[in-house]
């Protein structure tokens, strides 16, 4: 059997074979700060590429980006139940403002705070706090804001990119005139989501709603992307809340309407974080590391120099100068294509290695010979699979060949989660199924919580989402559980 | 006298007029945070401008970004004993990372941790504590890192941009092999910054090192540029610090060198913040309000449609409609220029004072002659001067009319520096110099902090930096204090 570049496999330890992908491809670490990571340069070089799209869709859809105070005073928090409720069990409070020697000269906080302050684990409140002030008529609405920004929740246990004590996102706050409006946004962003996830990811998602039991803490409605991840279990990968008036009311967003009167707007919020990049390797990673969709790809492709003489080493040098040359000049996905010369004096195979491990879509090895023939010798990293061809062939076509690498690994990603999605229609076959390997088990249900609670407590499965549109022929069928008849359609997994 | 946009004058209330100005052009408000801004839309948009070109100068001089926890353990700190006293006195402290509800119902903060954690004011240690981590050889040097992040230092007295508790910036941290090259990033990244201030701010500044009283807490050097603001007080705008092995040693960053020995790494740091907008505002605006340099403008020209009658409405709509089609596709400084058509329903007068106030570099005004005649009517916003010319030299000449802006600005600013500043050369001409109306005091100086510190108490002065290059033929001169021989030339100014 071949050496694989991870260890263990993702069949023997899934958990520990995505921390060794993380730790191979150099993507990020744990720090020394419990649950807080360092994002490192080729993980934040991902993270760049993420923002750089989502926001240009952002604007194309009207958005504007702003920035709102790290801090939040207590009493903002206090005046959603619901929210407060949601995030008082893990938050950073700042309660002094300077540190002082004590007599063994050792630091200590002094100065402490009248009142305590939460590092943001969200906006809504600080946020709502400069709408109320913004919006006077009908006239200053809609309000399209979107936030590039880090949060900290004191999550207990912590997992690289999945679940960090500080994270970054980025968070959307909209306030509306009509509640048609700030539904038509909620909507419209997680279509935003949906279309980045699969057109930039290649991860495919199933959009729905969530049940209430699942729903962000102040929401009317939560929409969200889930995505299935190598071992089944799904990742919720992006939310968009519609809030109803709840914020608005407790953040005093009052505006004078049409009809003359005075009245509360109707505000969505909604965010993605850098736990996409623990979805984008979940579902991609093989055995040998990291693969990365071309869209997303800090690096396209890289030139590996191969000198074994001397003699041969100005001449590979200047033809993979030459072959640069000509690839910056192409383009993917409306950017030049990014192209890297390794020319560290290091073992060819170690080198390989780590370009295989970092997930580079396109790996050339160059020795004298290809400069001969006026070849390449290429490594696709997402089949592994070798050919040489000429190099006109080459970049004639490469535009075209990562297009298809990017396709390819949504059919592949898609198809997967099509092996593992089953139509479940009793509690016995449900049953069977989350004993056995699982996956997503998609049933008739009519929501009710208790029956909810249960599953949970004995498959440790929950509803990821009321799916949003089915495309069954007869909407109608009977719950699972109760057999009553409804129209509504779940999907039940363990997620993360 | 004509009315102004802005009250009070520049001549009558210079610091109101600076809130006035922010306030009018809608570019950030105080929160109910002490101390934390709101950046609203159209400031961030110039924050975005400056971050973009910044991050394009880093990379092309090999900087990678990067991302480091929010939060440093107290004896990180604790362990470069000149910094934590720099920084203790004004530090946001986390102590608890849970609320729960008192007997009353009152949320009060739970769960204390074991060591305080404070939010970052920099970030040498909690990085330093990464370089550590990937520095064995000196081949894994240099290492070159860029971080965009938020920071917090607990300001008693806080003014928008200029001085805030939370504030955006970038700090870049490298580590070296030698002495040399530190110093030399150290070097290069002052002069990416004066770049940037001069060709991209218009905002010519004096490049020089600090004295011993006014550096760094923990640097060998602090190198600087200033920047004369109307009021000819200076604004320090930008610092690149190089740290020895100061930080290296505290942070224990040690690699095997060339000889077979270990040793202590040479570093490196420097950053600008959100306090550049701030020093943007006071170079360029005049009693009208903002006047925004064109390489950093959100947008470059606002069209404004004038329609009286009904019946102009479509003929001036497509014709606006066709001059923003042609401007787009016109380029300035590598971009498409930012055209705006303000349709509004809003007295034409309230509009173009709005853009006036907003800074917009050109505000052309269209009704239905300007379209029977092939005209337009433009005011340039930093001349103020208003003129008529037809569509086609519009367009033919917007990109060397903005470039014309852009240069003007810088000259401006140039001509009002010279103007402040003076040659001294003894210590009566000094005190008359800043009892009088000040600016720039150029004066040879033997550095001398107990006369530095005399200065300051009698005259609130600083020196603001010894100048790095005098083109003076003759180097040599006396201190203006002393009378002592020296080749040292500062200069002293009031400052932000």
């Amino acid at each position: 059997m071949r050496k694989f570049g991870i260890a263990p496999l993702r069949s023997e330890n899934f958990p520990e074979w995505y921390q060794q992908v993380i730790k191979e491809a150099d993507l990020a670490e744990n720090s020394d700060v419990r649950g807080c990571m360092v994002i490192k340069p080729w993980g934040y070089a991902i993270w760049e590429n993420m923002q750089r799209i989502l926001d240009g869709m952002f604007k194309k859809t009207g958005h504007q980006n702003a920035y709102f105070p790290l801090f939040i005073p207590l009493k903002y928090l206090e005046s959603e139940a619901t929210h407060v409720e949601g995030f008082a069990k893990e938050c950073a409070v700042v309660t002094h403002t300077r540190l002082q020697a004590d007599d063994q000269g050792k630091l200590i906080p002094a100065s402490p705070l009248e009142e305590p302050l939460i590092v943001r684990p969200t906006s809504e409140t600080i946020i709502g706090e400069s709408f109320s002030r913004w919006v006077h008529s009908y006239r200053d609405l809609p309000i399209l804001i979107n936030q590039w920004a880090n949060v900290v929740r004191w999550e207990m246990r912590t997992r690289l990119f999945l679940r960090t004590s500080e994270f970054l996102w980025q968070e959307g706050h909209t306030a509306h005139e009509t509640r048609a409006e700030a539904e038509a946004e909620t909507e419209k962003m997680l279509e935003c989501y949906r279309e980045f996830a699969e057109s930039y990811m290649a991860m495919p998602v199933l959009c729905g709603k969530k049940t209430e039991m699942e729903r962000f803490p102040g929401a009317v409605k939560t929409l969200c992307i889930e995505a299935m991840m190598q071992d089944r279990k799904s990742l919720q990968a992006g939310t968009s809340h519609f809030l109803g008036q709840n914020f608005a009311q407790s953040s005093n967003i009052q505006f004078m309407g049409r009809n003359g009167e005075n009245q509360y707007a109707w505000t969505s919020s909604w965010g993605v974080s850098t736990r996409l990049i623990g979805g984008l390797i979940m579902t991609h990673s093989d055995d040998d590391g990291l693969i990365l969709p071309p869209r997303l790809a800090p690096q396209h492709v890289v030139i590996l120099p191969i000198i074994h003489h001397e003699k041969d080493e100005s001449t590979v040098q200047e033809y993979c100068a030459q072959i640069r040359a000509q690839v910056e000049k192409t383009c993917y996905n409306d950017r030049p294509i990014g192209i890297h010369i390794d020319g560290r004096d290091l073992n060819g195979g170690v080198k390989k290695w780590e370009w295989i491990k970092k997930g580079v879509p396109l790996i050339v090895e160059i020795g004298p010979r290809d400069r001969e023939k006026n070849s390449v010798s290429i490594l696709c990293r997402y089949t592994m699979e070798k050919y040489t061809i000429s190099i006109e062939e080459f970049i004639q076509n490469l535009e075209q060949e990562l297009a298809q690498i990017q396709s390819g690994m949504l059919e592949r990603a898609r198809a997967f989660r099509e092996q593992n999605t089953k139509q479940i229609t009793s509690k016995e076959e449900f049953a069977e199924f989350f004993e056995n390997q699982g996956g997503y088990a998609a049933t008739f249900f009519e929501e009710n919580r208790p029956l909810e609670e249960a599953m949970k407590e004995q498959f440790s499965v929950t509803i990821r989402c009321i799916l949003a549109d089915d495309t069954d022929k007869n909407p109608m069928g009977v719950c699972a559980f109760t057999g009553k008849p409804t129209s509504q359609k779940v999907v039940w997994s363990k997620s993360y």
